[in-house]
């Protein structure tokens, strides 16, 4: 009876036939990455466990706080949201040091400030582990859905991708940290990518934060959509630290890119690129159909998601 | 450096001073029962682990989604909110049964569906341990806050005080269930008091939902407030149930009241009292000063918080 298989998206699947949509206010719920209310109020909510999304083996109490309160700010970036206020779910495991709770509030409140978010409440409660569940509520004139995609937009993405898990890998071996400095801030400062958001917003069909691997990120585009999604695998963008890490591990940086989340970029759809200050690449396009495939050197194939769900907890 | 003493107020209080509010759009946050956006929005989170807050030995999946959910929504009312949707936040353990969370939803979906709520999101993530974490969102036109008793407000309260507690200890003893029929189903299937806060909203002055027991709910009454607020222990409504319940745990009932939590009542002030449906009792009044004090017998004594701190875990 004991079932190990169960994997988030089954199981989002499952609550959204359970839980149909009736309320007229809400604009988009259970498949986006947060909630949206006609009045243009967005809600999202993320969690984080010790030993599943973190280890304090490699993150302090700050970066932690910082890290997290970035993910949620992330989901409303996704959205084409302006942060407004943050509530925070602590658990609490029984031996708290003072010290820890304050810097992890710390963490929270230096990326809060860059984006004007007041801790407006939550609760904190004893428990077991360390976890820490992050509700951020934003504001839109006109939300980023996944669903708009069309036949015909291109696939864009700002930024570079698996850099936070480059990041990762080299703190997990502290001799090399020193060669992947881009790719270590990235992983324990990301910056959401807001301001990005709202310009691209004007032209943008469909977006989404890259949180689960370019290729689940991609999916859930298709998905909701309804569309295929064709992903060009010689035009993504490799930050030399990616690709110096992809050849230590001896991988292929296509593959580990396509699976590498948390890197929190914005992957969106649009007829024509918007101008933005950060780097913008077209990396694919949006055709009738169904699913994400991978062209490289002329051969298109279909993706299976390789990203990372966080159920199964392992890549 | 190990500290277990640090309680939720104090960590609460703490967190207050580290985030003074800023924003204009938030009319309440930290320290009230839920966060109220200048638009009528209000947005409460609560939380909810094995083991702290319930034990799988007393309850079934369904039960639980019914109780947090119900609770969840107790926020809601507290600030004379009606419930609009909520997001679910789920730490689900590795060896999980798709039964298991079927159940649990399906409490979700059956206390849900009394008040017209959609669950619009949220997100899973695997665990060590159960956790739920809900994020309920209402809309209210004038919020009830707990900050607004002024001296010469009767102190009013909904119902009856110390059920749940009663039919958590009849659980415990299988063999005295039968004879406390209410108190069980108040303890598994709480019914928040939507209709009555909508209700007594043009008459109250603060508001708070009774969930960590009356001596600690009317101390947070006093201190936002300002006030001092003196209970009249010879006043406060007795249900047979929980009479009987003492006399067989040998405890004086109006000290049982004051520390049992969770019946998710309304406690409110008001110059006049409002009429309802429900019993309601006027125990006290509002003062000049500062505290909680409890009268009995004529004699007046300042009363300490003997309710449910979350993070001690204990009484």
């Amino acid at each position: 009876m004991h079932n190990k298989k169960i994997g988030e998206l089954e199981l989002i699947r499952y609550i959204r036939k359970m839980f149909p949509k009736r309320r007229r206010e809400i604009l988009a719920g259970i498949g986006d990455d947060a909630m949206v209310l006609g009045n243009g109020m967005v809600v999202s909510t993320d969690s984080f466990v010790e030993g599943v999304h973190f280890d304090f083996k490699y993150f302090k109490f700050y970066q932690l706080g910082f890290r997290c309160m970035a993910g949620s700010i992330s989901d409303l970036a996704a959205m084409a949201a302006e942060p407004v206020c943050a509530l925070v779910s602590l658990y609490l495991p029984d031996k708290v040091r003072k010290w820890d709770v304050t810097e992890l509030y710390r963490g929270f409140r230096a990326i809060g400030d860059r984006f004007k978010i007041d801790i407006a409440g939550g609760d904190i409660i004893g428990s077991p582990f360390w976890g820490v569940t992050l509700t951020v509520i934003g504001m839109t004139r006109k939300p980023l859905l996944r669903s708009g995609a069309r036949p015909g937009d291109g696939l864009y993405v700002t930024g570079y991708l698996g850099l936070s898990e480059t990041g990762r890998l080299a703190l997990k071996k502290k001799r090399t940290a020193r060669h992947f400095p881009a790719s270590i801030r990235r992983h324990r400062f990301p910056i959401p990518r807001v301001a990005e958001a709202l310009k691209i917003r004007p032209n943008a069909t469909a977006g989404i934060d890259t949180s689960d691997g370019l290729s689940t990120d991609a999916r859930h585009l298709a998905e909701e959509s309804g569309v295929k999604i064709v992903i060009d695998a010689d035009r993504l963008p490799i930050h030399p630290e990616v690709l110096q890490m992809t050849r230590r591990i001896k991988t292929d940086p296509i593959r580990f890119i396509l699976s590498a989340g948390e890197d929190f970029e914005l992957l969106f759809t649009a007829r024509r690129p918007p101008s933005i200050a950060l780097p913008l690449t077209r990396i694919g396009e949006v055709k009738k159909g169904r699913g994400v495939w991978l062209t490289c050197g002329g051969r298109s194939r279909p993706l299976e998601p390789s990203g990372y769900e966080h159920l199964s907890g392992r890549k």
